[in-house]
């Protein structure tokens, strides 16, 4: 049995990730008491029926009193006024944290909104599904997956024990933590999952407005590759276009390293410049290898979405 | 127990798809005599070894020689090359198909090789993974998954009655079938697998370039979507670089789209247009839906990935 970290914690915000928190933590036996609050009347009546969480109310100040735990969990843009929200309530010695996809903008929106009593350390796990809402999560999300944190530049004593113990909160369910300067996290990210989907839906959307090949025959054939595009761009609209606000500088740079590589590309394309394609093609497998060899992906055919099938 | 539908099949080229069309072929007892021609000396050991053809040969035309159904499943540049090796043993009357990607140069490259006593039906079937190889092959590949036959602009009995003969096949296999104009059927894979792969390598390429990231970072974090691309990243880099090269008319035509919607998305962020983003990112949901309603993709949170761990 482990031991229980924070006797409550107040989770604001109860999606896919909100969830998965309570649900993971629940299930690694680190919290005691567990208090939701969520601004949609339909998520509190699944959350009550999910039956994970001790309170569950639409008032953050509500939630967050007397937690050792505040888990801000809400699309980035948002954090800001749920954390002004939360501020009267907050228990002095509290850690707060959040689960969101950009960290500098979320950090300065946190430090601008909280009193100095409590514990800001901004984080953001590296893992989830195209999936929304609270009936969403699930308590293995975070197996294996990187949780980064990105701690405020404060040196003392409580704050780094602060920052510890979030880390073993992680740790104990299931992640692997990483500490990191939160506008590298922004620059790391804009690459490995801002960028993914800012592409996905850009490709989901071209071809949806085609005239020449209509939508019924891009489903029907999707299977060529399209179909792993799709899923991507059926995430959470809310939540990305926050990122895309917040995270604009970064995702801009590698947006712009990106198209300057494509522009080459289809002028490889135009002149028939087979060897350029063929090396890029070659290049381009040792880093899927890498990734599975990381431990972040399944080494099956296509993520072994044919196993039922064969 | 089927029905023979060809008493002699010959297999030039056991990749993926040519040992799969073996594989399926064989568990549909559709076909009799198998045989395989292979330019790779490893490849014809591996073949040797899975024991699924009657004659593993390098030469093309022994291999075949008496055979009712001749599929061609070589990259598509190298199909005309094939063809030519072929020509002087088809037999007359033989139904001659292949497996590849683009369908109009590759009409016109068996039409100017082959004698006028073949059937010429130029297939595609919409399936594969990422992997390479005569192991990478299996019988439920094509299962559920649509084969598109380019049937020749000829209007004769014996003609309708191959094209016939060879849907019948791939209807054994577990595939649905269609007819399509072979122009009309690059531009719709141009858009459903062309262009996803072409963005795919692109975006991977991109990220192992970068000085400020480390490919060991990409790696560690890729959950966050990144992964999903190192996938289609990892398809075969021949006959990649094939297709690009033979269907670069409609590549070029729908990348120009692909471009300019990523500029204008690109201007949506630089200049905050938070409106249009969701507007965007709410439209791709639906096209989700679609494919998955059209039978071509697991509804299962992250294609069913994570299955293992929860």
């Amino acid at each position: 049995m482990a031991e229980v970290i924070y006797p409550k914690m107040a989770v604001i915000g109860c999606g896919l990730i909100g969830s998965s928190v309570i649900h993971a933590a629940r299930a690694a036996s680190v919290v005691g008491q567990v208090a939701v609050a969520d601004a949609s009347p339909e998520h509190r009546e699944r959350i009550k029926a999910i039956g994970f969480a001790d309170v569950v109310t639409a008032d953050i100040a509500e939630a967050v009193k007397d937690a050792d735990l505040i888990v801000f969990a809400v699309p980035v843009l948002a954090m800001g006024e749920a954390a002004r929200a939360a501020a009267p309530a907050v228990k002095p010695g509290a850690t707060v944290t959040d689960v969101g996809s950009v960290k500098a903008a979320v950090a300065e929106a946190l430090v601008a909104a909280l009193p100095d009593t409590v514990y800001i350390v901004p984080g953001h796990p590296i893992a989830g599904t195209e999936y929304s809402g609270p009936d969403a999560g699930f308590a293995a999300l975070f197996q294996k997956r990187w949780t980064i944190l990105t701690p405020l530049p404060r040196e003392d004593d409580p704050y780094l024990e602060a920052v510890q113990r979030l880390a073993d909160f992680w740790t104990a369910l299931g992640a692997n933590v990483e500490r990191m300067d939160d506008k590298h996290h922004d620059l790391v990210l804009a690459v490995t999952s801002h960028l993914p989907h800012l592409i996905a839906y850009n490709i989901v959307g071209t071809a949806a407005d085609l005239e020449e090949v209509t939508q019924a025959e891009v489903m029907k054939y999707s299977a060529g590759g399209f179909r792993d595009f799709t899923r991507i761009a059926a995430s959470d609209p809310t939540m990305w276009r926050d990122i895309f606000v917040a995270n604009k500088d970064a995702v801009l740079e590698i947006l712009g390293r990106f198209t300057e590589d494509l522009q080459a590309l289809s002028r490889a394309i135009r002149w028939g410049e087979a060897d350029k394609l063929y090396e890029l093609f070659t290049r381009t497998r040792e880093i899927r290898r890498g990734v599975i060899a990381a431990g972040q992906e399944s080494a099956e055919p296509n993520f072994g979405r044919d196993r039922a099938k064969s």
